[in-house]
Parts: C-alpha cells; structure tokens; sequence
C-alpha cells in the first residue's frame, strides 16, 4: 500500500466537510465531490470554521495543511484518489450504486470507507468488482474533534482491508473501535439511539422539557461519560469488588419498568463477560484508585465548563452563601 | 422555615456518604445513622476521601467545614435534624417503614426527601402523618461532585415543600431539576437505563466488550454529553434550520432496527415540543454560535483529558506522525 496523500470525500455536508478539515490539517490533501450547488464555497466555510479549533487542539505550532481541491466528477475524484471517504446522503440505494461507480474507477489498492451511521457494509459491497477493499468508517459529529471512528467489515472485506483502515485512521489522529462483525447502527449509535428513543417517550409521556432531558444529562451522567462508559462506572459503584459485587447485589430477574426497552435474558456468560470485561478495563487499578482519578477528572471539566459558563459550571460561579464565593 | 442548621443522613453508603460531603464542606452540620458494623468509621473514611476533590472544586481558600455525629439510634436524629436525607438500601418496604418512623418524629416542618433512584414518592409517604413534606431528592454518584439532583413530589407533596426543597438543594450548589409529576425511575436513570439495556444487549449478541463499549461513548457521544443533551446535540445536527430542519429530514415512519426500544408513535405535538423545546434552549443564539461555542468547551475537555491520560485525551498525547507533536 502507497501512503495515503490524497483523500477523495465524496459528500461534503456536516460530515464530509469534518473529513475535510481532519485531514487537511494534518497534511493530507483532499479532493472533494458534492452535486449541491455552491457546495464547493460551504465546504470552504466549514473548513475555515474547523480550522481554529483544530490548530488549538493540536497546539499553535501546527502549521502543516494539504490542499483542498474540488470537482464536479465523481469519477475524477475516484481516480485521483489514495483513499475514498463517503459521506452521501444516508440513503442504502444510492450509496450501493455510489459504491459500484466508485469501485469501477478506483485502483483496486485504494479503500473505499463510508460513513454511514447504520448500514450492512455487506450491502454496500454487493456490487463492487473489489469489495475487500469496502469497510465502514464511522464518524462523529464534529469530525474534526471527536476522535471516534468505528470500523465495521462487511462479508467479503478483507482482513488487510480492516489492519490499513486501523493504521490511516490511527495516522489521522482516530481511536478507532474495530468491531468484530457487522450489526445494523454499529455500537455507538446503538446506545444513542436507546438514549434518545427513552427521551422521546418522556417528551411524549410530558414528564419533561427538552431542555430538562438534556439537564439531566449534562449535570450528572454525561460528565461520567466524557471519560468513562457506563460499565466502568457501574464498576467504581460496586466499590472495592467492583463489577463482581454490583452484579452480586443486582436481581437480573428485576425487571424496574424504567424503560420499555425490555431487559436482556441473564446468563453466568452475561455475567462473566461483564466482570471480565470491567477488570481487564480497571487495569490493576483499584475501585479507590479510579475513583481518585475520576474526581481529579471531574473536577478539571468542570472548571472549563465554569469557564465557559455552561452546564455544571453555571452552578459553580452561581457559588452558595456558605462557600462566600 | 427554619434554617436547615443539621441535616440527618439515613443510611451512609455511597450515596449517603456523597451528601455527608456536600453538606459537611458548606458549613452544614450531619448527624448520620447506618446500622451496619463499622459505618462510622467507613462514612469519615469516605468524607476524608471526598474532601480534597471538594476543595480543589471549590476553591482551596474554602475552610467552613461542618460538625459529623454519628448516632445508632435513628430517632435521635430525626429530632436533631433540620432536614433528611434518606439513603438506605433500595427496598421499597423498607423505605416505607422507615418513612413512617421518621415522620413520627421529626418535626412537622422537616422535609424527609429519599435519595430513591426510582421509586415513587406517592408510596413512600403513604404511611406518613404529615406526607405533604416527603418528597424525592435523587442525586448521582459522586453525589459530592456532580451537581444535579432531581426532586420528585408525591400526591401529597406540598407545592411549599418544592419550593423549600429547591432552594435548599441550590444553597447545596446543586442544579435542581424539579418533575412535574411522579414517574419510576424519574428522567436521568430511565435515559441511563436504556443506555445500559442496550449496551447489555451488545454483549449479549457478542458484538463488543465492556470496553469497546465503553470506548465507543468516551470517545464520541460522551464527550458531548459533558455540556450538552440528546436535543442540543441534535439541534446542531440540523444545521442552521436547528432541531425544525432536523425534524424536516427525519422520517419518523423509518423505525430503524437499531435498537429493541420501540420508537414513540409520532405527532404533531412531538414535533412542536421538540422544536420549541430546543429553540428555548438555544435562547437566541443561531447554530454556528452554538458550534463554536461547543467546539471550545471540546477542546478544552481533551485537553484536560490529555492531561490526565484518559479517553480522548490518549489519542492526542499519542500525537500522528503528520502533526509532530
């Protein structure tokens, strides 16, 4: 495999233009496709909008930067490119036949990845000369910050396929989450989606105001989860036996009617999966060395959300009378 | 109303300790009552604990510190007590009884709040002579550090014991998020509720590990949580039209199978609620405002996450061979 010099974005919407930008910053150039008119002068804008953040998450010295170009045929861009990146339109029939036209013209090294927040990579394949070379490679919105990417291998995507998508995400600056086989919405969104399905129920139900949901999130559980899933937390809740105890102390066959997302069926794999799972993430690490480390953690984000006045910093700088601040 | 001068802690697990902290560090005095061997001994281990995060939290010039008694007789602190705090073991009729107790004792304008995460407060005080004080105050783990508590009235609740309850909590440095009405499990643990349920899922279909799991929240969806909800979130996904544009392209009949929830039938009202609701939230400021304003807040969280060696902040210390850092 030649190194990845030019990117080929096909699709420049919140999530090609994020493309864009993460990779023109890191000296990547990009030639890019979208039938929308003037999408060309709105790409241009998202980028120069990206572009000081990047360079202040990266540090001021940052200086490096690919060139931006733009075309008006697909199949130029699919020639010109190391590596293609869609980002269409999240329609199946469309991004199928994309695929097919993309995998015509394309040298047979160059990976083809879509964004796609959901489908089969299996289906995207179906109609590729060179499917081994097709993967997901699923972003998050903005793609420029949030390192994730989530790759996901259709049937006949090849091994190889999966190790160079790891290594140019990684080159790009990614965590990149592998995932063993393919399921529709992957795993991030999956949860999203739960999240968001119960927080339409409660809207619907009128127990709460959009803005009240998303309270309950940014004071409490979300600031967990900028550094920590929810197994880990659920294992700094168990305390010193962590996982293992939370699960000794929880009824399986409890079913609380907290959600109408029905409960999974239990089983000692269930079991052992999750205390496996969580001890291998501990580390070595104690329930009382992580939680030390989780306070330090909250407490830093929550000085920049004071700075910003936002969230879990309003109530800060509101102070209380007995702190006097 | 009296000043609330001491406030009784039943129960000093986690969460019971969690409020011995956030009281004892502004200045309010705790008498506390467990009947588990050794409780007091490990509820000052804990406070110690709890205490230097505080401070840093608070600032480092913060020196009011309230008294810690300790009693074994749990009437005795319902008649010591300007407020209580109920944690004990998450068992209904053990709340039940001991709700009863204390409303027998405590005066009639103490508030006796349960540190429930889900049962309804119509229950608890069903038992209680004066039920118009009982009510929910649902707090999160570190309840020291994380700032919302979601306070929850009965049937009998009084509108004057919201109010109290609320500006109580506030003195307390928290954000209160005041329900209309009763609801098992309240908003945030039904939302983390179903995030768990499906992330169970995910283990049990073998598709990921606890820490993939994990990965794939700190390192997208929960960095943004920190500061900002599902509807926000949202909101900026719809590009400037906000959450209207995003309702416009969104197809509420395509129930995707990406989660076993079932989606919410759809209305009209849903709609409204939706748009209003995030066009409140977004209190005059246009999408790209709202963009850069989070991009800020992002980077500022992986800085301190860099700092710290965590979740996205290991990506950025790894730094990319292009970026040289």
């Amino acid at each position: 495999m030649s190194a990845v010099r030019t990117v080929g974005i096909v699709g420049t919407g919140v999530i090609g233009a994020g493309w864009a930008a993460r990779f023109l910053v890191r000296g990547i150039d990009v030639i890019a496709f979208d039938p929308a008119d003037g999408a060309e002068e709105a790409l241009r804008k998202k980028v120069a909008t990206a572009w000081p953040s990047m360079l202040r998450l990266l540090g001021e010295d940052h200086v490096e930067a690919g060139k931006l170009s733009f075309t008006s045929d697909v199949r130029e861009l699919a020639q010109a490119s190391d590596w293609i990146q869609e980002a269409a339109p999240e329609r199946e029939d469309l991004k199928i036949r994309l695929f097919k036209e993309l995998d015509e013209v394309a040298r047979p090294d160059v990976i083809i990845a879509s964004s796609s927040s959901g489908y089969l990579p299996s289906r995207l394949q179906m109609e590729c000369r060179h499917p081994g070379r097709v993967i997901i490679g699923h972003p998050f919105n903005p793609v420029y910050l949030l390192p994730l990417v989530e790759i996901v291998p259709g049937d006949k995507t090849t091994d190889e396929t999966m190790e160079r998508a790891t290594r140019f995400y990684e080159s790009a600056g990614m965590h990149v989450l592998r995932l063993k086989k393919e399921i529709d919405g992957y795993i991030c969104d999956r949860l999203q989606e739960a999240l968001w399905r119960e927080a339409l129920h409660l809207i619907k139900k009128d127990v709460a105001t959009t803005g009240e949901i998303d309270d309950s999130i940014a004071y409490s559980a979300g600031l967990r989860w900028a550094f920590m899933g929810p197994f880990l937390t659920f294992h700094l809740a168990g305390g010193e036996g962590g996982m293992r105890h939370f699960l000794d102390q929880f009824d399986p066959e409890m079913d609380l009617p907290w959600t109408d997302l029905p409960f999974p069926e239990w089983s000692d794999e269930m079991s052992s999966r999750l205390i496996e799972g969580c001890e291998k993430q501990a580390a070595g690490r104690s329930v009382s060395e992580w939680e030390a480390k989780r306070n330090e953690v909250l407490v830093d984000i929550m000085h920049v959300l004071e700075k910003h006045g936002i969230g879990a910093g309003t109530v800060l700088s509101r102070g209380t009378a007995v702190t006097g601040r």
